[in-house]
């Protein structure tokens, strides 16, 4: 599959895929890689990564989207947790360390704020009619 | 397609997609609907969720995972955001705030903890022995 095939000689993730660096792997497909995250937020922390080399989930072929989250769902059910985040961050500021789409599937055992994954959720108020010019804005680009 | 079919009488995101609550919605298909937050995190913030009614991830069927992130991504860049968080909770202690499988798409417009996802890390060390058998643990129930 010629989509699969784009790598970065540079790219740590590509080297995993590739076997070059060791992984605990869990779950490969065609287009599809998962692995422990071996720095993890909670126990079983896993990532699903694209095979192709894409920085941004929107620079991602569709076809390398198919198994992601079939294969998330896979694993949150073997880590046993009743509570998890699936998260995947793009751009430095949104929280992305390695420059490869990766998704997290993060275990959140409890309460606390020294296990699992921390959010901090700042609502805001947005009038209706303000809400409606955005809604025409994005459907316009669509 | 019986499998999209399964709503909730009570559920709130199973009445906007039967048009009975009222939504700015964006992209529909036979499986997924997606619609701006009314409470959003920041301009453009957005839910993807699967019609099929389920409470989280793992209880939902394979087909019904088939859009969410191609629509998801086609929402992320008609935002025009750079950077952003695609985010799925799973449970009260996850942040899950209504019962219905969703997917946010939160774009991250600058640094400040004023707007957008703000993501705490509390990050483990832990030895590759102790990993080896989580990785065995995992494993065992894939």
């Amino acid at each position: 599959m010629a989509s699969s095939a784009k790598t970065l000689a540079t790219c740590i993730f590509c080297k995993i895929v590739k076997g070059e660096i060791p992984s605990f792997k869990l779950i490969e497909t065609e287009t599809t890689y998962s692995f422990l995250d071996i720095n993890p937020l909670a126990k079983g922390h896993s990532l699903v990564i694209s095979k192709y080399h894409a920085e941004k989930l929107h620079e991602l072929p569709d076809e390398s989207l198919t198994d992601i989250l079939r294969i998330a769902k896979q694993i949150a059910v073997a880590t046993g947790a009743e509570n998890y985040n699936i998260l995947q961050n793009n751009g430095r500021i949104a929280h992305q360390e390695v420059d490869h789409v990766h998704f997290h599937v993060i275990p959140k055992p409890s309460t606390s704020d020294t296990e699992g994954l921390v959010v901090g959720w700042p609502q805001q108020k947005v009038a209706l009619d303000e809400l409606a010019k955005i809604h025409e804005e994005i459907k316009g680009k669509l």
